[in-house]
C-alpha cells in the first residue's frame, strides 16, 4: 500500500460517549472504535454473534479457571442453553463445582481484607479458600455421597459418556452445567478429569472403573475434522485450550473465528498466555480466522459477552 | 468470632443471571453477590455511589495511562460534568494527548495483527503508535502552533494555572479534560508535567517560564488537609497516585473512600501494583476505609462505572 | 508481641554489594536480607536444600509450561539426575516436546522483531511457534515413526507405566527427561496425557489402547500418603500444581516444605497464580511450612535453583 | 528469503546444562541460546556490554520502582561508579529512599504470610509498606532534619543541580546513589521530583524555593541531541522511561542499544509496559538498534546484570 493510502485506510479512534440509556449493545459498539482491551472486548463481543449467526459453524468452547466458585454457573449454564456452546472442553474443577451447587452446596464469600481472615483460621473451620470464595468441606461429603451411590455398568465408558451419565442424573437446575449439557446433548470432555474431587471419589468407591480418556481424545479429532467451519472460545487457557486447538490441528480446515479471554501473559512460553495469532503457525486457526484475545479476568468480560449476545439474539 | 459465628456470617456466592433487559445497575448489583474482579468491579462502582452521596467528601482522581489515546477521553470529561472530579492529578502525555483532540487532530486505529504494520513502517508514515492507536505527527504540529502563540504573563505560574489557562484559551468541546475542568474549576495538578510532549513546546518556545511545581505541592497537601472527608479514584497508579497519596498522608483524617484500577501487580513493589490496603500502613488510608481494587484495563472498568454512575444518579 | 519488641524483632533490609568473584552462593545469601522476588527467589533455594537435606521429604515435582522447547530439558534432567525430583507431574506437552528432542530433533530460536516473521510464513513454512521457539513439523513425524512402530502388549496400562516404557526404549542421553527418569525410577504422573501432540499419535496406531488414567490418580494419592514428608516444587501451575496438591490433601500430614515459580497472578482466581498459602486452608500445606511463591519466569529463576544446589551439594 | 534458506538461518535451541563451576559469564553465554525471558536476560546483558564498549555511546539509565527500599541501593551505585551509567533519570521516591539510607536509617523485612503483620498494626508502629519492606516513620524525621537545615542559595536552581547540592552534603558512602552520582559528575534527573517525601521537607522548609523543571526538560534534550551515539536502560518504565524517550525523539539519531527490564504488560496501552520496539515508530529507537525488553522483576534481573557486568569487565 501507498504512503497516503495506508494512513487514509485506517479509521479514526472514536472517543466515546455513554448515556444513562445506553444498551450494552451501543457501550460494545461504541468500544469497538477505541483501542487496547475495551476494543478486544468488542470486537470478541462481536465474533461470537457472527460466529452464532455462521449456520456452518460448530462452536468450541474451552473453559479453564474457577468459573463456578465465582459466581458464573449460570452464565455458562445460558451460554448453552441458548445453544451458544455446541462442544464443552472444561476441567475437573468446574465440574466439581458445579456438581456441588447442583446438589445444593453452595460457595461463601470472603473479603481477604479482613485481617481476622486467615488460612490456619480457615483450615480449622474446613472452609476451603479459592482467592475470595470459601467451599465448605460439607461440599465434597456431598458429592462423595452422590458419587458412591452412582451405579456404573460400563466400567471403560469414556469421560464425557461419564460426564453425561452425571447430568442425566441430577436433578432440573437452572444453572447447573452438567445438567443443561445433557439435556442439550452438548459433549463435555475433560482430558484432565482424573485432576479433581470428583474424579478422586469416583475412584475410592469404584476402584474397578477406568474410563477410556483416549477414546475421548479421538472423538473430539473426528469432530473437529466433521466441522464445516470451526470456531473457538477459550476462557482462561489450560489444558481446555490445548485440547480443542490440538483437535483442530488434524481438520482439513482450521478455525475460522476465536476468541480468548485470558490473564497470562505470552512472554513466559505457557500455552495459556500465548496469542491467538501463534495458532495460525500450527495451522490450528485459519490465517484469515476473525480474532481477538481480550486481556480480562473473565468474571468481567464473559457476563458481559454473554448479556450482549443474549440483546443481539433478542432471548 | 466463634467457630459456627464466622461460619454463618459468610454470604453465599450468588450464581449470577443475567436477562436482554437487564440494566448495568441489575448486573452490577448482580456481580457484588460474586468473587474475584467481578466482585472488585461492583464495589468499586459502590464505592464510586456512596462517595458521591457523601456531600463531605472531596473526590480525588488519579489519571494515569494512555486514557486519552484510547478513546476515553469523552468519559473522564463527563465524570468532571457531572461533578464526580473534585481534583484531578494526571500524566502531561493524557493533557498532551487532550490537548491535540481538542484541537482536531485525532488518534487513529492500528490492528496489530496485519502484517504490513510494523513500527519502521508506522515511522516512515509519520504514525506514533501507542500499542495499537496511531498519533500522526501532525498533532504534535498542531500543539506546537497553539503553544508558541500563547502570550503567558506570569513566568513562575504553577503547572495548575497553567493548564487552567489552557483551558480557557481553548474553544468549547463536549470531550476536552482541560475545557471542563477550566469550566468547571477542577484543578489539575501535573507533577510530572516537564515530562510531555506539551512541556516541550513550552519550553522550545518559553524558555523564560520556569512554572512552579513546588507551590502546587504544597497547594494539593492544603487540599488534603481541608477536606472533611477524601475519597479517591486511581486510574493506572504511577505518579498521580503517589503525589494524591502523599497528601493524604499530612492530612488529619486519611481516606475514607478508595477505589483503584490497575494492571499492575504488587509483588514487584512498585506502587502502581501496590494494594490500597498498604495506604493503610502510610496513614494514607483510613483503616475503616470503603476500598476496592480492580485488576482489570482501564478501558473495559472505566466505562462501566460511568455508566453505572450516570444511571444511578440518573443523569 | 508489643510494640517495640515487634519493631525489634524485624531483619534489616541488606543492601547487596555483588564482586566479580561472587559465587551462585555468595549472591543468593546476598538477595536474602532484600525484599520483593529476589528474595523470594533466595529463599525458594534455601528451601529446596532443606528439602533435599531432610532424608525423609518426599519430592514432589509439578512442571507445566514449555520447558524443553526453552532450552531446559537439561535442567529438569539433572534435578532428576541429582536425586532432586523423586515424583514428577508433568504436561503431555514438555513429553512431547522432551521426547522430539530425545528422538533428534531440534526446536530452533525465532526472533519476534524481525518483521518478516509473521505467523501465516512459518504455517507455510512448517514450522509451529511457541512463542520465540520454533518446533518444525519433522519432529511430529518423526515421533509418529517411534510411536507407530512401538508394541505395546498391556492395553491397559497406566500412563505412568506408558511413559517408564517409552523411556526404556529411548537411547541413553544426557538430557531426555523420560530417559533420566527411567533410569532412576522417578515416576512421572501425566494426568492430562490425552491433551498431547504424543497421546495423538499413540491413539492414532493404537485405537485400543485405553490407558489407565484411574489408577495412576490412586497411586499418586496413596505415595502422598506413604510420605512421611511431603516437599513440593511447583513450576508454572496447571494440571500438575492441583495433581500434587489433591493428593497431599488426602495424606495424613500436608506439604511441610513448598517452592512455586509462576508469572500468573493470583486475583482472577485461577490455580496456577493462586499462592502457596491459600493450600494451607485446604490442608495440603501444613500451616508450619517453609514456602516461597517466586514471581519469576521459571525460565531464569529454575536455571539459577540448580545452580546454586549443585554449589550447595557440591555436584 | 526463500523457503529452505529461511529455516537453515535459524539457530538451533541449546538445551542448557549448568555445572557447580560455570560463572555467571557461562550462564548468560548460555541462556544466549534458549528461548522466552531467559534468553531476553542473556540479550540484555549481551547489549549492555557492548554499549559499555562503545565509547561513543552515552548511557542513559532510567529507573524507576521501589529499588532502594528492595536493597539494591549498592547495585545502583555500583553501575555509577563503573561508569556504566552516564545519565540518570529516576523517581523523587527513590531518591528519598536513597537519602535515608545515606543518613544512617534502614528499611526492615517484613514477612507478609506472617498473620499477625497487618497493615492497621504497622500503621500503629509507625512502619510504612512497601510490600514485604517497612520504612519506619524516624527516617522521615532524620530527612527533615537534614533538609531543614540546608541552606539553599539559588532559589531557581534545576531539580538535578540541587540533587548534585544533597550529594555533595553527604558523607561518603559506599552505596549511596546520591553521593556517587555527585563524586562522578553523573547528573539526576527527576522530572516528578515533587512528587516525593523529599520534595515535601523541602517545600515545607523553604517555602520560596522553585526549583526550576523545565531548565532540567531543556538540558535533557541537549544532551539527547549532543550524544553521538544513545544508548539506554530502562528500569520499571514510569517517568524515568518517558522522559529519556522523549529527549531522543529530538535528537538527530534515535538510541542504538536499549535494554528495559519491567514487570508491566503491553495491552492496556500504558508506557511502562510498551515494548521497546514500539519506541522506534516514535524515532525514539533506531529501527537498527539492538534491544531486548525482560518481563522479570528489577530485583532479580538487576544483580545478575551487573553481575555479568563485573566479570565481563573484570573489575
Amino acid at each position: 500500500m501507498k504512503k497516503n493510502d495506508f494512513k487514509k485506510s485506517l479509521k479514526k479512534v472514536h472517543q466515546i460517549k455513554i448515556n444513562k440509556d445506553s444498551t450494552i449493545q451501543d457501550i460494545i459498539e461504541g468500544l469497538k472504535d477505541t483501542g487496547f482491551n475495551a476494543k478486544r472486548l468488542a470486537l470478541g463481543c462481536e465474533i461470537y454473534e457472527t460466529m452464532i449467526k455462521d449456520a456452518d459453524c460448530v462452536k468450541f468452547f474451552g473453559l479453564a479457571g474457577a468459573i463456578v466458585p465465582c459466581g458464573l454457573q449460570g452464565i455458562i449454564h445460558d451460554f448453552v442453553e441458548e445453544g451458544f456452546i455446541d462442544i464443552l472442553v472444561t476441567t475437573g474443577a468446574n465440574l466439581t463445582h458445579d456438581l456441588a451447587e447442583t446438589l445444593g452446596y453452595h460457595h461463601l464469600q470472603g473479603d481477604m481484607n479482613v485481617e481476622e481472615i486467615n488460612d490456619s483460621r480457615l483450615h480449622e473451620e474446613a472452609l476451603n479458600r479459592i482467592y475470595d470464595v470459601f467451599l465448605p468441606n460439607q461440599a465434597y461429603e456431598g458429592i462423595e455421597d452422590f458419587i458412591s451411590n452412582l451405579s456404573i455398568r460400563e466400567e471403560q465408558m469414556t469421560v464425557s459418556s461419564f460426564l453425561k451419565l452425571l447430568g442425566e442424573k441430577l436433578p432440573e437446575n437452572d444453572k447447573s452445567i452438567l445438567k443443561i449439557c445433557a439435556r442439550r446433548n452438548v459433549p463435555i470432555f475433560c482430558p484432565a478429569f482424573t485432576d479433581s474431587g470428583l474424579a478422586l471419589q469416583l475412584g475410592f468407591h469404584h476402584p474397578n472403573v477406568n474410563l477410556n480418556h483416549m477414546k475421548d481424545m479421538l472423538t473430539m479429532v473426528d469432530l473437529a475434522w466433521e466441522a464445516k467451519k470451526a470456531g473457538i472460545c477459550i476462557v482462561g487457557g489450560g489444558v481446555p485450550k490445548n485440547f480443542i486447538l490440538q483437535s483442530l490441528q488434524f481438520s482439513p480446515n482450521a478455525a475460522l473465528y476465536a476468541i480468548q479471554i485470558t490473564m497470562d501473559r505470552p512472554e513466559p512460553g505457557g500455552l495459556s498466555g500465548a496469542s491467538l495469532k501463534e495458532a495460525i503457525s500450527w495451522g490450528k486457526l485459519n490465517e484469515k480466522a476473525l480474532y481477538s484475545t481480550i486481556i480480562s479476568d473473565a468474571s468481567i468480560a464473559l457476563p458481559l459477552m454473554l448479556w450482549y449476545l443474549k440483546q443481539a439474539f433478542n432471548r
